[in-house]
C-alpha cells in the first residue's frame, strides 16, 4: 500500500498547528479604491485629527452654550444673528456674548461658539434677533477636533481585513495608498490519466477536470489568485516537473490527485523527489478527506502543498476545513471573525459519526417558523449534486458517536450570496 | 424647509416594495473560470449524464455482485482474476460468471460487472485466484451513469449565485461559458461645497470625500462595479449635468449628499429637473437614515437613484438596509440566502428605540463561553470610528419601545473576512 502505512492519521487540530511553519506571503502597495477586502501588512496610524475642526452636526445656530442657559418655550433667550457660516469655509467672524451665526450640518463653528441650537428650537425675528427656545449645553450638536480619530492613534494592527467602514475612515484621513499582503497565488494541479479538459469530449472511462475548477473557485472566493496548471497524466517525471514549475510562482500548491492508492503514491513520490521537500501529513482523521496530504516544499521559504482527495465532495470538504485556514494564514489574516461563517440550527434526523474521525455531513438549511432546521444531504462523496443542494457542513467531533434528531448543531456555511 | 414637508416618512417595507419598479441589469456571457459569485441569467440544464459511465468509487475488484453472495472470512468466494482496467480507458474485456478485473477508484466498470469488492476484503493468490471475504451487492461501490446529474435535468434556475460547488458541477458537464447578469454599474456622486478630494489638504471647514469611498467599497463587496464621479459643489446646474452624465452608463446612481437641509433640497431640485424623473421616497422611518431619497430616473428603462444622508454612519446604515437589497435586485439575484448575514446574540445593555422609526444600533460581538454578546457601540452618526469598532447592526422595530439587557437579538452582520 506504499508509504501510507508509515503515517498515523493526524487530527484537524494537529494539521492546523503545522501551519505556523509557513510564513505569510509578501507585501504590496495598493490604492485605497482597490483596498476593500485586502489585509493590512502593517499597523496604520492616523496622520491627523478627524474631524480637523469644531463642526456642527445639525442645521441651526452656532452659540456660546452659556448664552442659552435656561431657555425654554415659555422663557426664550434672544441672540443677535450676525450672518452665516458658508459651507466648507472658515467663518468670517466669531461669536461674542449674545451673538449667533447660522450654520448648516458639517459647517465649521466660529471662534467663541461651543454649541449649536437646532433649527426647530428657534425662530428668526424680522429685526435680526434669534429666539432660542431650548438651551444647548457646551459641546451639544458639535463634533470636537479629534473626536472621531485623534492624530497618532493606531487605527488597525497588521493582519486586519479592510471592510467598507475601514476604507471610509482611511479616506477621511487622506490615506490614499497602503501596504497590504499580496493575494496568495495558488497553483492548482490536476493529476490523473482519466481526466480530460473541460472542452474535451470525455470518452467512456474519462471524466472532465471538475475538481480543479471547484478548488480554483474556492481559492478565488477566499481571496486567493488561482493559477491553473492543467492536467498531468499519472507519470512521475511529468508530475515532478509540474510541481517544480509551480513552486517558482506559487505561495501554495494544490494537487487534485486521483482517488486511487496508485495515484496517491505517485503524488507522494513526486513530492519526495523534490529537493528539501518534507511530507508533514499523510492521512487525516476526517470523513470525508482521509487521504489528504500536507507537505512543505523547499527548506528556505517553505511553501505548502495540499494534496486533495480525488472524490469531488471530499476535496471540497478538505478545502473548507483545511484549505481555507491555510490560505488565510498565508494571506496574513489575524483572527478571522467567526461570525457569519456558521449558524446554529436543529438537526432534522439522527446522524451516526465515524469512529476515530471528525465527520463532516452536508446539510441544507430550512426555516420553519422560528426554527432553523439542518437537513442532512446524503450521497456518495463521488457526487457533486448533493454539494450543490447544501448550504454548509455539520461536524461530528472525533469522540462523539453521533448527533440526534432535534439536537442543536453549528452549521459551517459555504460561501455564497 | 422645501419639499420635505410634502412627503410622509416611508417604512423600510414600503421602500423595498418599490424596488419591483426596477428591472434587473443586462446579460453577458462569461467563461466558467470567471463565473464564481456571478448570477445565472437563464436556467441551466445538464447536456449529458454525470457520470457518463458505470464507475468504481473504490480501489478493488469489479465483480458480478451475485458471484460474491454469502462470502465471508470464514467462507470466502473465489474468482478468476482476468487482468485490470486501465484508468481513463474502456476495459479491454468484460466480466463473466466467476471472473473479476482489478479496478482503481474512478475506473470504468467492465461489461457484466455491477459492483466492486473493496481491496481490504480480498487477497490475491499466486495462481491468479481472488479470495473474496465479503459480499458486494449489485450497485455497491459504483456510481451509475446519470446518478449525479441526469441529462436534461435543470441544474439551476435563473437568479442563482454560483458558488464553488456549482462551478464544479458545471465543469463536470463541460459547460465552459454561460449567461450571467452583468455586474450592476453604480455611479457614486459626492456633493457638497465642503468636500475635498482625498489627495487634497482640507483647510479648516473642509473634509475629505470619505462617504463615496465607503459607499464604493460596499458596492464592490456586494458584487457591483462602482464608478466614481467625483465631487460636485452645491450648484444646481453642475449637479444636474453630473446626474444626466451618470445616467448614460449606470444601473444605479448613489448621491452622497450633504447633511444640511439646503444640500438635500438641491439634490431634490436636480432630480426633479431631469426629464421623466420621479421622486418615490423622500424621508424614511429609519434611525439613522431619515433624509434618504429614492427616485426613478427616466420613464423608459427606469434607473434608481438613492440619495444618502451626509453623516457617514447614517449613509453606511442606509446602504446596508436599503442599498444592498436594491443592488441585489438589480443584479438579478433571486432569494439571497439569509444565512451568514445575521447571527443571534444577547444584548449586553438596555437600548431605547426611536418613536415611529426602525432604529439601527451598531454592535460589537463578544464571545464569553457559550454566550455571544452584542455590545452596543454608541456615538454620534457623524463619526466613522464607532462603525469601525462594530461587527453589525441590531434593529429595534417600529412598534417596539426598546430592547432589554439579556434579550435575544439578531445581529445583521457587516461583511468582512
Amino acid at each position: 500500500m506504499g508509504p501510507l502505512e508509515f503515517f498515523r492519521l493526524q487530527t484537524r487540530e494537529e494539521v492546523l498547528a503545522l501551519y505556523d511553519h509557513f510564513p505569510p506571503v509578501g507585501v504590496e502597495g495598493v490604492d485605497l479604491a482597490q483596498a476593500g477586502g485586502r489585509i493590512t501588512a502593517a499597523p496604520v496610524s492616523a496622520p491627523e485629527d478627524v474631524p480637523g475642526f469644531l463642526r456642527s452636526t445639525m442645521d441651526g445656530y452656532a452659540v456660546r452654550g452659556q448664552d442659552t442657559f435656561g431657555a425654554s418655550v415659555g422663557a426664550p433667550q434672544y441672540l443677535d444673528i450676525k450672518g452665516e457660516v458658508p459651507m466648507g469655509a472658515v467663518p468670517g467672524r466669531g461669536v461674542g456674548p449674545g451673538e449667533t451665526l447660522r450654520v448648516a450640518t458639517g459647517a465649521m463653528l466660529p471662534p467663541g461658539a461651543d454649541a449649536v441650537v437646532m433649527l426647530e428650537y428657534t425662530a428668526e425675528h424680522p429685526d435680526g434677533t434669534l429666539e432660542v427656545r431650548r438651551a444647548a449645553a457646551p459641546g451639544e450638536n458639535v463634533l470636537k477636533p479629534g473626536e472621531d480619530v485623534a492624530r497618532g492613534e493606531t487605527l488597525f494592527p497588521a493582519g486586519r481585513c479592510l471592510r467598507s467602514q475601514e476604507i471610509g475612515l482611511l479616506a477621511a484621513l487622506g490615506i490614499t495608498r497602503l501596504s497590504v499582503y499580496q493575494k496568495p497565488r495558488v497553483a492548482v494541479i490536476s493529476s490523473g490519466d482519466e481526466i480530460v479538459p473541460l472542452d474535451g469530449s470525455p470518452r467512456p472511462g474519462q471524466v472532465r477536470d471538475s475538481n480543479s475548477y471547484l478548488a480554483a473557485a474556492q481559492v478565488a472566493a477566499w481571496g486567493g489568485l488561482p493559477l491553473m496548471h492543467g492536467i498531468i497524466p499519472d507519470d512521475l517525471a511529468a508530475l515532478q516537473k509540474t510541481l517544480a514549475g509551480a513552486l517558482a510562482d506559487a505561495d501554495l500548491i494544490l494537487v487534485s490527485g486521483g482517488s486511487s492508492v496508485g495515484a496517491r503514491d505517485l503524488t507522494l513520490a513526486a513530492i519526495q523527489n523534490l529537493p528539501g521537500a518534507e511530507i508533514l501529513v499523510h492521512g487525516v482523521a476526517l470523513r470525508p478527506g482521509k487521504p489528504t496530504i500536507l507537505a512543505s516544499l523547499r527548506k528556505t521559504s517553505p511553501t505548502p502543498l495540499l494534496g486533495l482527495p480525488g472524490h469531488p465532495a471530499s476535496a471540497a470538504v478538505v478545502m473548507e476545513v483545511l484549505g481555507r485556514p491555510l490560505l488565510l494564514r498565508l494571506a496574513g489574516l489575524l483572527d478571522p471573525a467567526p461570525w457569519g461563517r456558521s449558524v446554529p440550527a436543529l438537526l432534522s434526523r439522527n446522524l451516526a459519526g465515524a469512529t476515530g474521525r471528525e465527520d463532516y455531513v452536508r446539510v441544507r438549511l430550512r426555516r420553519e417558523g422560528e426554527t432553523l432546521w439542518a437537513d442532512p444531504v446524503l450521497g456518495p462523496s463521488g457526487l457533486l449534486s448533493p454539494l450543490v443542494k447544501s448550504d454548509g457542513l455539520v461536524m461530528i467531533p472525533l469522540d462523539v458517536e453521533g448527533r440526534f434528531k432535534g439536537e442543536k448543531v453549528v452549521v459551517q456555511l459555504f460561501g455564497g450570496a
